[in-house]
């Protein structure tokens, strides 16, 4: 039978179940990626399961979130993370060397392999061929262990792309307009592949670019076929020894097809507070703009920056506009500044950011109160950009410079500027001298630990019974940024639980915490997407450190889904969806999970209200009936590591 | 009679009093500059003045301290100091444009002319031959409002330089040297006046490292002569015409005479935690080393950055260090980034920060724990860097370089690297397009205010009897760091006074403020060279709106003291060194200043212990008496200003 992309790379990692779509399948991890927000938490779990290496082909440890190192804490991850590299046979990409996703793709992604990583931009390698899925740091730490990955078998949406981009418009818009259509709710366990005739003409970087900002339809993952594009790319990064050929098979059928015609889009922006709020430049055109931030591992490739460098060569930032640049990589940041394009940045008055995440997860360059930021990025939730009221808009490269040059929103035709192409180079500038290899002998490496990495605590099996309060109440599309704050004063505590339980829900309620400590947890309650975007288990970690043991829904998002049951934490869903109505702030709830089976129903009791509602459990399988009742994947997976000992 | 350069200039600006050392003297201010965390409380006092426009010569408002923006805060004091600015009749040099230091000596330095500066480091202007101090912001509020600055008559001490400095050798271990026999308490009342015959080997960006880092002495201000060396920088900056000679007259006389012999200096690195702390390189060589930080105020010169990019060419960061580097401006950042250094730079792996001040001030960059830090900056006090255990060692860019190659300290002459010599350019990049002027029609300019703009407390008169406990007893050469810590949580609310005195003494007395407040305020007591080091008035007026009416002390540093006297805080030393030793945390102190007068010694009881001592109020002038009477400055100003009107 003919197959997609997807089922192919897919069929090849199978380790357990089927190509049917929804059912349980566990799936062999080649690679697996950490940044240090995410890392230090994966590697101390990965430490628990008490093996002395690593089980991967390769896994890479980067530090690129928190770099503003306002206190001891970051550079004391930096020094641990680089430290447990060495020991335990992982690559350590120094700070300074850039961002995760930039890098992993220049120096590491292949064609038709597994990649997992603890950031939920990790699809960006899809670009490439590469079936590279976001999770978070357990589901790392266990196949850093040589454990499989196991999700729900994705459906296939095609997206078929025919003709070609017009000046002016870029592969953002082309992410723009998919996410305009199927919105931030449509993508869960769904991959998007793309195909058609319009493929050829997206050179890697391009294709990353979609594949990356895919992750804000909630998708499993992105991913374009291995062609000869793909093939230039690798041989342009001296590696042309990892490509392979990966195409669709002839009569390679798709769940579901999306047709986008490149000829007729135009340039898209999405506007405050949601990526799928989209809507043309055009038609937002004059509103006055405070800030432009340029970068993030969405578009700051050498063809993105050198674009932006030639619109902005001989001019000057606007009076009233702040102009912030962060180079994706230290081989990006290099060659532009090898090929003049920096000179002209900072000609400009434009203001160089390390090459870092940065502004992207509100790690500086926050925008002035109620200030418009327009950001070549890929989200906008509120509050992300660390001023609470900003309005913050995501738009292609080109429109964010049109922006700055003009100080209010502007399509970019509208300056009248003459076209701009930027070749791929022939020959990137490789020197992977800030990759630092593991050690030869990991036996011998001392880690080296700061006093704000926290022992991780114990998981416990739930009570026969779980009852409490509703701690929350919230509506649909809850981000993990409103459950899990990050920005430059949260993201340092990430290996400090204790510390950073504070600051849950900290936007929308900010004494949930405290709340929560006091009643000795409860429930949460939401509707529809509950736990969209970044994948950071601290998300279920906080929750569950606070006291939490059941999430009751209308939907979930995927990968915090799955981090709810890595920590034992019941993740349920309204059976009746209007039931969400009934239930409010402050009632007990109770619920007896003793009957707690695959695809059984159970019945929570608002004593409060004298109701009761028919939810189900969300577990997709034996292990995450078992995850549960071990109390987290953690204690789970050392028994099952044993067992294989 | 024969006079020296720092004579000429006060004589050509004295308003009141004469040369005689010691004796109150008012100057003539022509030049002031302000950066964004002092600025922005010195412009709502200059507002409070109620004057259309600055009357000044040239005023420049820079923004260069609070530039991470992990909050709105930064961003909207930016957009208040702008709009200030072009409503005022100020310069506004934007954000990424650089240090202001650097950028005053580069665009506005002039010599002969006298500049008032809300930093410490105004000094740096002196290596151009002008007479520049710092000073707190009030001061420079009442003289951008053209009164003039008042002072006691600085003795003048005359660094005589003979010789030349050796391979590897630099500026900066010429002014560790003067801070190594003379201690950061040796410059208090004086001038530093650097002549003799191995002046005209100094360029101008040198000369400003040492008079730059004069400060360190707790000294006045430095400065050097204006000679064919001064003409052509200016000349090089395209400022020919700034030029005007200015040479100690023939037989000029100094009040005291220090000399050093360039010839015979080698490389010197001030230890943690005082910049006077002041060993050779190879004492202390072999340390290792967790960071190196390269650029500040003090040492990000073209010929400093270009100098480091020689020696990092083809070498890479060793493996343990992180090494970040700051250039001083945007030319300097421009220029190196033209001229290849920069690309150096990203090869070798090193980290590149924005230009500002950044981790000087504990703005990033901060080193992990316990981890020694080597710097290219001026202060090296506890705490500073953002780390609290952190050791920061200060020495030269080569110095810092060298660390940075071989991981551990390391005098730059044992690299074995042939000598550098980086020529002054003989044209700067002259591009003054982020540097706005002021509008033309100040009266239609709408000033921006975000709600971290909080207004002025109004000042009162003290009562006629100071009672209350010592609040605190500290010992000798505590720094304004010590007072009112700076870095990256504190800095964003120095316009919000309410904020930032939680933070009074914090990092010695957590619960200083707590306890302050409860008590009503009180009195602090503490050794020799209090308030030494950042000219911030927030050390002065954080304690005063904690309710301190008194500080009692052995001996005042002169910019806090003036300070203290600007807000009503009445400043008294001990007429018998040894009472410190008697007066205890918690004792009830009493003091009637019905007798307040100049000269004239008062009587403190300490109730608890049943003691009496004699105080002398550090009080100069009339001027000071009336404003201690008045409650502050302020009021005092706004008065004469109605007056003259």
């Amino acid at each position: 039978m003919p197959r997609n992309v997807t089922q192919k790379i897919i069929a090849a990692h199978l380790v357990r179940g089927s190509l049917e779509p929804g059912s349980p399948i566990a799936l062999r991890i080649d690679q697996t990626l950490t940044q240090d927000a995410t890392g230090t938490m994966a590697y101390l779990q990965f430490e628990a399961l008490k093996l002395p290496r690593v089980r991967t082909e390769l896994s890479v440890s980067y530090v690129d979130h928190n770099m503003l190192q306002s206190g001891f804490e970051n550079a004391d991850d930096h020094r641990f993370l680089q430290s447990f590299a060495a020991k335990y046979g992982i690559h350590f990409s120094r700070p300074g060397n850039g961002i995760c996703h930039q890098v992993h793709l220049e120096r590491f992604s292949r064609p038709g392999k597994t990649l997992l990583g603890s950031d939920s931009h990790t699809p960006t390698s899809g670009g490439a061929g590469m079936l590279a899925i976001g999770a978070g740091g357990l589901d790392i730490a266990l196949a850093m262990g040589g454990l499989p990955f196991n999700l729900k078998m994705p459906a296939v949406v095609g997206v078929r792309l025919s003709g070609r981009l017009q000046p002016f418009v870029s592969a953002k818009d082309i992410i723009l307009e998919v996410l305009r259509r199927k919105t931030v709710k449509g993508g869960v366990g769904k991959v998007f592949e793309y195909f058609g005739p319009g493929v050829a003409s997206l050179n890697v970087p391009a294709r990353s670019t979609i594949t990356n900002m895919g992750a804000e339809l909630g998708a499993t993952t992105s991913i374009f076929p291995s062609d000869a594009v793909t093939r230039e790319y690798l041989a342009a990064q001296g590696r042309e020894s990892d490509w392979v050929e990966l195409l669709p098979d002839d009569g390679a059928s798709y769940d579901e097809i999306l047709e986008i015609d490149l000829d007729a889009l135009e340039p898209l922006i999405a506007c405050p507070h949601s990526p799928d709020n989209v809507k043309t430049v055009r038609e937002v055109a004059g509103t006055p703009v405070a800030q432009v931030a340029i970068g993030s591992c969405t578009n700051s490739s050498y063809t993105d920056l050198m674009t932006v460098a030639t619109m902005l060569d001989g001019r000057v930032v606007a009076e009233g506009v702040s102009l912030g640049i962060s180079p994706g990589s230290r081989q990006v940041m290099e060659m532009v500044t090898r090929d003049g394009g920096l000179l002209k940045f900072i000609a400009a008055g434009a203001r160089i950011l390390e090459s870092a995440c940065g502004p992207c997860i509100g790690m500086g360059f926050a925008p002035p109160s109620g200030g418009v930021s327009v950001r070549s990025f890929n989200r906008n939730f509120q509050g992300r950009s660390g001023t609470k009221d900003a309005a913050v808009y995501l738009a292609s490269p080109e429109t964010c410079a049109a922006c700055a040059l003009t100080g209010v929103i502007t399509d970019p035709r509208d300056l009248g500027m003459p076209a701009i192409s930027v070749p791929l180079p022939g020959q990137f500038l490789v020197d992977d001298r800030m990759i630092v290899p593991p050690a030869a002998d990991g036996a011998k490496v001392e880690i080296l630990r700061g006093p704000n990495i926290a022992p991780l605590p114990e998981g416990s099996p739930p009570p026969e019974r779980i009852e409490g309060p509703v701690l929350i109440r919230l509506g649909d599309d809850v981000t993990t940024d409103h459950i899990m704050p990050a920005g430059a004063k949260v993201l340092p505590l990430r290996s400090n639980l204790p510390a950073i339980s504070q600051f849950v829900f900290h936007a929308v309620d900010a004494d949930f915490a405290e709340r929560a400590k006091r009643l000795g947890g409860g429930f949460i309650v939401a509707g529809q997407n509950y736990g969209q975007g970044s994948s950071r288990e601290h998300a279920a970690l906080a929750p569950r450190y606070l006291g939490v043991r059941a999430v009751l829904v209308q939907s979930f998002a995927r990968i915090h889904l799955a981090n709810l049951i890595n920590f034992g934490i019941l993740p349920l869903t309204f059976v009746h969806p209007e039931d969400y109505e009934k239930v409010q702030v402050g009632d007990t709830l109770s619920l007896d999970i003793r009957g707690l089976a695959l695809g059984q129903t159970l019945t929570v009791q608002d004593r409060s209200r004298g109701l009761e509602f028919a939810v189900l459990p969300q577990l997709g399988s034996e292990r995450d009936l078992e995850l549960i009742r071990s109390g987290g994947a953690l204690s789970w997976a050392s028994q099952m590591l044993e067992k294989s000992a």
